[in-house]
């Protein structure tokens, strides 16, 4: 495993300013024709719910969603491709386009449970409506990997889990993803894009097609070795395990740092490897398993001599929830009068509720979660007990809130570590702490 | 729904070398030490079965991908980014990098079955092997969205469907997702980004937020008629169904364009506003219904007086299967005696069949469509009935197999008319043609 040496440097190319739907653009045109345009507008960013049976969710994107209100610019190739989309003179306010308002919200790797408010984005109607689509679509998933790697990293225990599962989704959301699982909890990633942008140390072993190219499996192991060292990890299951084993042993000696097992029945084959490496001497050597794994295979494999897991194709799909669902709705919004009134869609199926949030994590004395507090007005001082839960991202346009991803993974940490004892629990359930709505 | 002048440009920024695992890069160090590196290698890209339930899937990312390939080149900053990870030699190795190999695949917007060998990849194992992160990225991304995407426009039948979805996906995926769905039938999109890369067609519609800015629903219909014209669509749920109808005629006429539905029973709630539309003497005006929709919602509003479905969510998360679980094996490559030879992992689960293949897609006198056929060795000429898969896309490192998204479009209902009439069915089963190996 390597870091590289750029650290947590954000490589954003071009502006997101596209990455926005139609509509956004068009309703700002009329808002600009009714002279609505420039009321001072509340928006929301939030849950309806937790994905079915999940226990907490977990925050991801800020550091990405920063980036994104700061360079949001519709250059002259964006503003050229918009003819026909928007008139002349919407054109032109494009054009000078930039967010000057203000945006609060959980920190980065924060837990969160229905209708927190994630964040809170104030501003004129037009500017805070067109940052709609690329915020959700950062947030919706980010938080949708996280949330899935926070319960596989808690199932692995003290044991590494590292990010390999780049070739199972878009290859820009496959950088996303690794810094995702990074933020909750994953220790490296097989994505060099994401070592490149956002520091994350980067990992890998190799391929079956490796051991294949070779003409035979003595050659491809030596050939390893002889270039990675000793300490690398050799795939011992492209022919016969058994064979496998006592050949890399036979080629690195027993200070080899690593097998990794790719298919059968994990813990069946990991009991008989881990044998074999003790009776060759090789007692240092780890085993790390990869194979479609999931929190729960992850789980069922505790008792199992494995050493480290590689989670690939459930770790960026998010293992069943591959979005978050969250939403951004204008909350309030300032009124002819000038003064800013809370406004709410009224839907049976789709509930929001009107006004500017504060979010509180109450605790008890012991410093146990107990409830997700939100109310409507301005924050309550913080009481000790109670945290508060949104901190000032940007400020009049420029972001304030940057953490860098090691904070983003403390902050997790201690989020999870402040919840009740049956976040642990990888069964379904309900959130492990209420939603409590003040006034 | 507008349409850029910009056409079928395609606009990649920056390199996609770093969109690839940290071990193709090891591998191919340890290759240039064992002096295998140059052994000439043919890698396979395909399926081994098809999501459980479907009867077909649809391949897209095609143009995406030769794009990738094309690009794939290692800059300055990626090269200063992967020291720690490969060995000086190799970086200069990278430094000079492009893949000079050729590739067969089938044609962007194809049906395909397991086991079908949607891409042939030939050169040199280290020039082809560092392809397969992003090549499997683009083809597993895209390809889930439009095989999801055929099905909802085969549910849908004569009636437009519109992709809405890139706020519930990353940023980037969106505009992949967005082109997929075009690919699959899909008529227009939300996302300006694909509408400015690829000339996808936009469109949309107003959101609740624009409603809820105005101070009453009036002031919001008047103003987005004023600026856009009654031919736009206005969103009638967020207060009174009726009452909204009733007003949006008041207000734009009998010739309004559109009303959209975004809650409740959108089937019940469709044939109320229609007969109430109709009433209102706005019989031209049309319904879009939104909301959560799949392939199964969208065939359930069937028989409901809908005229377009706007569908998010499901689309871009594949309607249940984001990724298709490609692979790309190393299926025959060069011995020390310099003849090509077949090669194969030996494993229970995870079934490879080594050698060079081609693909027919058999049909019966009449045209329908019988079985995949799937060989190993030169493809056989095209006989009039058996028609060949494997179209050139890329000789000697250029691409020479670009098709523009309508010819992708016209590939996709030329492949679903061939199938049998079994493929129209949104119901679980088996994959509508089987697959057979000749040898």
């Amino acid at each position: 495993m390597t870091r590289s040496h750029r650290g947590t440097v954000s490589v954003v190319t071009g502006t997101p300013a596209l990455l926005t739907d139609h509509y956004e653009l068009t309703m700002v045109q009329a808002a600009r024709q009714s002279g609505t345009a420039d009321r001072r507008s509340v928006f929301e960013l939030f849950p309806r719910r937790l994905p079915e049976g999940r226990r907490y969710g977990v925050v991801a994107g800020v550091g990405r969603a920063l980036d994104a209100i700061e360079s949001f610019r519709f250059d002259a190739a964006a503003i050229a491709s918009l003819e026909g989309v928007v008139d002349p003179d919407m054109l032109d306010w494009l054009a000078s386009y930039r967010f000057t308002g203000d945006v609060w919200g959980y920190a980065e790797g924060e837990a969160y449970f229905p209708h927190s408010p994630l964040l809170m984005v104030e501003g004129t109607f037009a500017e805070a409506v067109l940052l709609e689509t690329v915020l959700l679509s950062i947030y919706n998933h980010d938080s949708a990997i996280a949330s899935a790697a926070s319960r596989m990293t808690l199932a692995a225990g003290e044991r590494p889990c590292i990010e390999m599962g780049s070739r199972r989704t878009h290859e820009e959301a496959a950088v996303a993803a690794a810094r995702a699982a990074y933020v909750a909890g994953f220790d490296a990633t097989s994505n060099l894009a994401a070592r490149q942008r956002y520091g994350v140390p980067s990992a890998g072993t190799a391929a079956h097609s490796f051991t294949l190219l070779h003409d035979d499996e003595a050659d491809a192991f030596r050939a390893q070795v002889q270039t990675l060292g000793v300490g690398t990890t050799l795939l011992v299951d492209t022919y016969d395990v058994g064979e496998a084993v006592r050949l890399a042993v036979e080629v690195a000696g027993t200070g080899l740092g690593a097998v990794r097992l790719d298919s059968g029945d994990l813990g069946l084959v990991a009991r008989e490897v881990r044998a074999q490496l003790d009776e060759l001497g090789a007692t240092q050597t780890r085993i790390v398993v990869t194979s479609d794994l999931d929190e729960h295979a992850i789980a069922a494999l505790a008792a199992a001599p494995v050493d480290a897991y590689g989670v690939g194709t459930q770790l960026v799909t998010g293992s069943g929830h591959p979005t978050c669902g969250f939403v951004y709705k204008l909350v309030a919004r300032e009124g002819s009068d000038g003064e800013l009134v809370s406004v709410a869609k009224r839907s049976k199926d789709k509930v929001s509720v009107g006004g500017r949030k504060y979010a509180l994590r109450r605790r008890s004395p012991a410093g146990t979660a107990q409830a997700e507090v939100v109310g409507i007005g301005d924050q309550p001082a913080d009481d000790g007990n109670d945290r508060n839960l949104l901190v000032p991202l940007v400020r009049a346009g420029e972001a304030v809130g940057r953490a860098t991803l090691e904070e983003a993974r403390a902050r997790h940490r201690a989020s999870l570590d402040e919840l009740p004892r049956a976040v642990t629990m990888m069964s379904a359930g309900e959130p492990v702490i209420p939603t409590v709505f003040e006034r």
